[in-house]
């Protein structure tokens, strides 16, 4: 197919526009090197090494993973300074054990002293330390123990006092910048994070100890506050597709999108005033149901055009106002998709046709799986 | 694996019971038998080779699929007789043409004199037919011409007239029965589909023109009506491992449901009266927003609790009424989900592990893609 135009694709077809991806990655590299600040891009979205090589600047280095199955992946393929930035699994314990007994660096998040016990159990081969972020909760409302609460001082405390272990960072996601409208709002919350982040590096150097600190999203690591200088780290991920839901928050233009989903019409419905599509949730995931006027994704060049509604392989297209012309669309024609949520998107295709300017340039092959 | 228990199994995982598959697989066989209906069994649901050989009764003969993936991968496996219903996708005109030539009985399915065209333009080779079944729409609203225009009976008439093509039958999907409750309204859907159907049968018969026809849908086919035995085929899929919501339609029991995503606790957020489990949409899928007082799904011994809220790799669970009692739910403890929709789940999974009576027996790996 390389070579190719995009219509010779079979649809549904998630395709990813090469150039955009590489802007996409290079303005974070950029961005952050200019703050002093490093990067540690997440690969929850697309999980591919194609794009992780984007992404890390070709270093193969310093990367965060959502799931064991990236971090045997990406380490399988050379890839090290692996996070896996999720409350340790306890069921994973010994998988993870043997990725921190492989790697140069491999780090594990918790925020539970129960998880500490677990770590405990377990020590490491060759006198090797468990590199632990402690992850904490400065809003998102979701993993991680309370930055306001003596708890979560205390556990930073019972992670550097054990043997065995290393408390390395302090890990927030500002996962509520999506509920953010505009850049002003994500640089509140990011300054918020941010703040609550660095006053808990102020009760932990109180205390005599030191360590890094990370914070993330594409929201805010797209729209920086000054103060995120004084952070080690950052850890955004979607911002190497972006997609409309980020468009909607504000992290990015439209033009900014390195994802469609190509699909085809196979259906005139002009009794329903309907078209029928051949992407269902199969091919774009029931991600943004309710979200936007034009439905579960937007029609690339037809505003005028809602996804209604889908089954596994079916979408149904109307017109947001009047009558279809249906001449516009005879069957067989194609029809892009912007997806609403990249990483949901992404997760329905075993293939991502990667093209530059409309020419297929290869395939990229993700990891699945926990 | 083979013999551990299901708690050795890493979370999330998809675990399919195997004696409640062999039985709602049998059953449908069993019931049709005695109708003298045809019963093609639709693989969309798990798109497994071993299950596909329990619906067929080990014949691996006389399926439908929703997909060309789907169509090859079980013609690479030696089975033969595919239905590939779907209105005929004129990007793969060239693959059906491949399969249609390779094997015994491949079949195709379309709605308008366009598609019939795609295939006049592609002869098969050897003196083959396409064999075209001509879907109708007996209510369901999606694909299919409508069942009470004239359009119909001149497609109808169309194909058998065509030189090279054969039309082989007529086939409605009563997917309108997802709308029922309970057996009565079921069957009153069934009903229609069956009279609508064998109605533009006898108007075939008027024109000198006999072929097959078949209905379908899990519902409707869990529980038929007396006139369906009128019919030549039936073809429902999802049966094989129903769910929840074919337990509030009324097709089956929750004691039917095969499927179940296992799931660990990984986080404790009294301050929100809420538990973090390790299953997010990217292990049960975002299908049934809405739908159910336990939301996302059904927590299997648990009918206080509610799956609210998903992100990709976290659930948040929190009970319906009252405050949770923590020491109920330790750190890594298992919770097992019914999933409201099991075609929906078993897409975010790329194995499924099968049991039988909560002892490991094998994995099915399914196929993807288009």
């Amino acid at each position: 197919m390389e070579g190719e135009a995009l219509s010779a694709l079979s649809t549904p077809a998630l395709v990813v526009d090469m150039d955009k991806v590489k802007k996409n990655a290079q303005r974070m590299i950029d961005r952050y090197q200019r703050m002093g600040v490093q990067l540690r891009p997440h690969m929850k979205t697309h999980k591919t090494l194609e794009c992780a090589d984007l992404m890390t600047g070709g270093s193969q280095r310093c990367i965060v993973v959502s799931t064991l199955a990236e971090a045997c992946f990406y380490a399988d393929h050379g890839f090290d300074d692996i996070l896996y930035a999720y409350c340790l699994p306890f069921d994973k314990v010994e998988r993870c054990a043997a990725l921190s007994e492989r790697l140069d660096l491999f780090q594990v998040l918790l925020d539970h002293p129960d998880a500490l016990e677990q770590l405990k159990r377990r020590p490491l081969k060759d006198g090797r330390l468990w590199h632990i972020w402690l992850k904490l909760d400065c809003g998102n409302g979701r993993a991680g123990v309370l930055h306001s609460e003596p708890e979560a001082l205390r556990l930073a405390q019972a992670i550097a006092g054990t043997e065995g272990v290393e408390l390395t960072g302090v890990y927030a996601h500002c996962g509520n910048t999506y509920n953010c409208r505009g850049s002003e709002q994500i640089q509140a919350v990011a300054q918020e994070t941010t703040n609550f982040t660095l006053q808990f590096m102020e009760k932990l150097k109180a205390v005599g100890i030191t360590c890094k600190s990370s914070i993330g999203s594409t929201p805010s690591c797209s729209h920086p506050v000054k103060d995120m200088e004084q952070l080690s780290e950052v850890h955004p991920g979607n911002y190497v597709f972006y997609d409309v839901q980020q468009s909607v928050i504000g992290s990015c233009t439209l033009e900014d999108v390195a994802v469609r989903v190509l699909t085809r019409v196979i259906g005139h419905c002009p009794h329903r005033n309907q078209l029928l599509i051949d992407c269902g949730w199969a091919g774009i995931s029931l991600d943004g149901a309710g979200k936007l006027s034009t439905g579960y994704a937007m029609i690339e060049g037809h505003p005028n055009l809602k996804l209604l509604s889908m089954t596994q392989e079916h979408g149904r297209l109307e017109p947001i106002s009047g009558q279809l012309d249906y001449s516009k669309y005879p069957l067989g024609s194609l029809l892009t998709l912007i997806p609403y949520h990249a990483c949901a998107t992404a997760m329905m295709h075993a293939v991502y046709h990667v093209h530059s300017e409309g020419c297929l340039v290869g395939k990229w092959v993700p990891t699945r799986g926990w």
